[in-house]
């Protein structure tokens, strides 16, 4: 069986953060480790609690799965300050983890900054360069290269930034482009290939990236190409977000349980 | 779709705790929430860390589902303090949380007291009186029912002292019996059922108590009976030990992805 580790804070609420992320892992049919790095009290229709885990508890749960449940692959959230992000780049390095999925989780649908300017700068000089692809949306892939990201051909020449800075591949995920279609553009040191399909009408978005970036790391913890891993993983997202249970009163939690499999029928590629 | 929450503590490792829960949970096609009250770094080896959340965040997540995603069941696990003992019975009171499976985590595999002498008694003082069913272990129901519990007989006088106590049932666990097989006895006020089965010989029994309180739960949130609940939950803990996957050199965690279903070939109710 593989094992799928995240780094990220928990969602009391269960449609975002670690929650989502062992959600989409057991879909997948992958053992889901977990390191936590933020306590979250929130539901869909806001975060009313933030309680920030120690530096010291954060490294010891990267030490414990090291030592005895090594991840096949790892994906990154949401990581609260500078130092956290510091702690996490040092394990991932010091313990050589594989298939590093980094969502570089900075800006809230909302607009709002979710880190401190110290903080974005650590996750593009040390989390970057170690991420087999980072996934930014259209705000964080311009903090992270520096440049104006509002169109397609933006959002590739963001990527080949990001993939400059040292990252093997970026996915600048285009769901707040304007227009009735989303374009993902998924950018490597081979090329530039876009991922094209209908926007759903919905509210039920919340975790939709959480999903996007475990479901990545989940393809590659299973030994699928990245080309395939990005492609299922959209599918997936795409069809969580059309079968959304309608929970809660606010941004709802899209469908955990939606089919994994071929991405042919949702996505161009 | 149904909504379960677990109570418990974090194993990073993620064979118990709420991470065994949210997979269990999904398992049964439930849709989970968590209330984190601890985070332990740990792996199939033990715990080499523990950070108690403060009770503060442990209320606000409960006050984020309750006004939101309120759970049609509810489990509780490890708990850590008398503080938060107090704080989780209070919340369950406060919003009338239904279906509450309580798991009274004090003693380890092991033999080691997790909690203190005066958590200990908060939990039966406290937490039994809201309980649908509370699930013992033999040393767990021996400190609850302050009496020996070594024998069957016994495990049917503790489980009723259990409900005297206020639980509207009990599951006495039997899997530290000695024999070649375990009998687990649920006690109601309309009488007592015993449920046997063959003990398996291994190691991979790390979260079975958490995979067990969170199966009963999802069986209550799916608004099936108890004895139906208990009967499928106790089949699906026998299943995922038999196909446990052997990650980690410990002590390793059972399978999640086991089938869920009819309990009749593998337990005898």
């Amino acid at each position: 069986m593989k094992i799928a580790l995240t780094i990220a804070g928990s969602d009391s609420g269960g449609g975002a953060g670690i929650q989502a992320d062992l959600k989409t892992f057991h879909q997948f049919g992958v053992f889901g480790t977990t390191v936590i790095v933020a306590i979250t009290a929130q539901n869909t229709r806001g975060v009313t609690d933030v309680h920030v885990v120690p530096v010291s508890t954060v490294e010891a749960q990267m030490a414990a799965l090291a030592a005895d449940l090594p991840p096949h692959a790892v994906k990154s959230g949401m990581l609260a300050t500078a130092e956290l992000v510091e702690a996490v780049a040092r394990g991932i390095r010091r313990y050589g983890f594989p298939n590093y999925v980094l969502d570089p989780v900075m800006v809230a649908t909302s607009g709002d900054r979710l880190l401190s300017r110290d903080a974005e700068k650590s996750v593009a000089r040390l989390l970057v360069p170690l991420a087999t692809v980072v996934t930014p949306n259209l705000d964080e892939a311009a903090i992270l290269a520096e440049e104006e990201v509002k169109t397609v051909a933006q959002m590739e020449r963001a990527g080949r930034a990001l993939v400059k800075l040292g990252a093997k591949a970026a996915l600048v995920k285009g769901g707040h482009l304007e227009g009735d279609t989303i374009a993902d553009v998924l950018v490597t040191e081979e090329g530039v290939k876009r991922f094209t399909h209908p926007r759903i009408d919905t509210t039920s978005v919340h975790g939709t990236g959480c999903t996007l970036s475990s479901a990545i790391a989940a393809g590659l913890a299973l030994g699928r190409s990245l080309e395939r891993s990005v492609s299922d993983a959209l599918a997936f997202v795409h069809r969580a977000i059309a079968t959304a249970p309608g929970l809660g009163s606010g941004h709802g939690p899209v469908n955990h349980f939606a089919e994994v499999g071929s991405a042919a029928e949702v996505i161009a590629g």
